[in-house]
């Protein structure tokens, strides 16, 4: 552990950065896509950010599309379009060569680069000569702020919600877009605050957790949701699981640093083991609230469980209102699934704003 | 969190390094140091691996020594050194100017350099020109492995243990140590994994866990301590604690990842808050054994708690046994202080072994 960073530490946070700040508004590249699978950065960027959203831009071979207008970089750029994002998630997330001269013309257009690939924009010679000689600026979303200091586990002013899981990859990221947009309805003043690369293309800016030192993990999450009004909601997109054989150890860092208010617990009762690992068994959510409590009130003894969401994806909507309904029933919680919405979903909120 | 690197993992496992290897014997660097406290590496080494040093090296202005015979660089190597370590943990973990000239001294006659300061051996021109013109290498021990896997949490062959803690900085490496030596003592093979610089220059190899991305924590921990014989024990140095505000991740992704058969737990009993936290009041002993087992039992359900070690270091002989006595009582388990070692710490030993 480094002790010798406890000095910097107090000196840094007066000097604290929100994380990466991304330029928007932005024009969406699709590449060469012919499965909407591939472009769910994009269609995410158009479902949850559409006022960031300029356009679309497509090669010939593409035949996915987003429905917004397709621009090529020079007219983005004229609308007001101030970088071209890669909407793509391929598999192995490398940037495809036939993709460069697209990628060349937005810096050309006066549009700086944004990707959350595996392979970075910043180690393309090509790239990195024609954005050095432009002034571009190209922005590899995996890449974590340079500067994060060591949590200090200080109580910040403002009140924070953080999205837990049973699991990964079941909906912690749209509870909390759906929970901040729903907060924004009512008149709360609230930010989501992305922890992953989708969300924080969303968001317009956040800190990709999976790419930070583990020493300076819960750093991070105090670094992203800073001091605030005592009326501000900060969001805060969940990672993991704390019963995840390789990940519990992200989630305990979100959580403390994160000093969350109020968590909400996301899960897929379609999933009987963990992903990718099928000797570990799904936790029940009854244990996920009871130990996320127990270790979140480390950082602050007021934490709280607002609800629990279900992603009840596999379900017809009658087979998904009767699991939701028994499941409230049986936590004695709000239950709901956000992108199914209606009034389980607005009691969830009331009880998250409490 | 990285999905598409779960297909990796596998292919990665077959091919698995055990992280940083450093060519011993060495020669212990002091530099110009005059207090023993800066130059508590180059102690640690001499008290726990002395078979790997061959002497020391001092500017004139030093006036701390470890005992071991003073020798140039060329002497040291002629008596078969391999490499020279800077054994100064100063204040900021710089390398100091005037240290240069034998730094330089020590590549020419043959020997690589080894350093756990924070500024890199790598980042220094001079150091780097002549290393690559002559051959040497320069190790960066604060610099983790570049191939580590995603976890996996499936079950390896061999036997466990991990130290964990109260707290940071009060004996988690030292009891480790003292275990392993301890095994070996006993005829039971045994090997001591280090987590942190000092105790990586100790075994000669090691992975310095508070360097690893996150994301690969947990997998780092599994590298660490690989499949081995059902009779090998691996006693791996803890770091952190499920209780600190700023590195219970660390902690849990070493828990998980090590899949302990045995935990011991290591206390201080003088200190009544965290280091350099003093909102957050230290844990109890059998708190910190509940919540181990608890969160230890995902990825290894037979763990078990061997006994607990105090740093005793603040009290008189008398009043250390009289602590110890009191606590194995409370606790009903083995207590002991390996420092002060004696039959409390030969039934630890009987106790971690079953």
């Amino acid at each position: 552990m480094l002790y010798d960073r406890l000095d910097h530490r107090r000196k840094q946070l007066s000097s604290r950065a929100p994380g990466l700040d991304l330029p928007s508004p932005y024009l969406l590249f699709l590449g060469d896509a012919v499965d909407a699978g591939y472009a769910k950065t994009a269609f995410g960027l158009r479902d949850w950010a559409p006022e960031k959203c300029i356009g679309e831009l497509a090669l010939p071979a593409a035949t996915v599309t987003t429905g917004l207008p397709r621009l090529s970089p020079a007219e983005a750029a004229a609308a007001g379009a101030r970088s071209m994002v890669i909407g793509i998630a391929n598999s192995g997330g490398v940037i495809a060569p036939q993709w460069m001269p697209a990628l060349l013309d937005a810096l050309d257009a006066g549009l700086d680069l944004v990707s959350g690939m595996h392979n970075r924009l910043n180690d393309d010679a090509r790239l990195g000569e024609k954005a050095e000689r432009l002034g571009r600026r190209l922005i590899d979303v995996r890449t974590p702020p340079a500067e994060i200091p060591v949590a200090t586990g200080e109580k910040r002013s403002g009140k924070r919600l953080l999205t837990v899981g049973t699991d990964c990859a079941l909906g912690k990221k749209y509870s909390a877009l759906a929970i901040a947009r729903g907060f924004v309805g009512r008149g709360v003043r609230s930010d989501f605050r992305a922890t992953g690369q989708t969300g924080i293309m969303i968001a317009g800016g956040g800190i990709p957790m999976d790419a930070v030192v583990a020493d300076f993990a819960a750093g991070a999450a105090e670094m992203l949701s800073p001091a605030a009004d005592p009326g501000h909601w900060d969001v805060i997109e969940g990672q993991g699981s704390l019963f995840h054989p390789a990940y519990a150890g992200v989630s305990l860092a979100l959580l403390h640093g994160s000093q969350p208010d109020v968590i909400v617990v996301c899960h897929d009762a379609s999933r009987p083991t963990m992903l990718g690992h099928p000797d570990f068994p799904l936790p029940h959510v009854a244990e996920v609230i009871e130990l996320n409590l127990r270790l979140g009130s480390r950082t602050n003894p007021a934490i709280r469980c607002g609800g629990v969401t279900f992603n009840t994806a596999a379900l017809e909507p009658d087979e998904a209102e009767a699991m939701l309904a028994r499941e409230a029933e049986r936590l004695g919680l709000p239950v709901a699934d956000p992108i199914r919405g209606g009034s389980r979903f607005e009691r969830l909120l009331d009880s998250c704003l409490g």
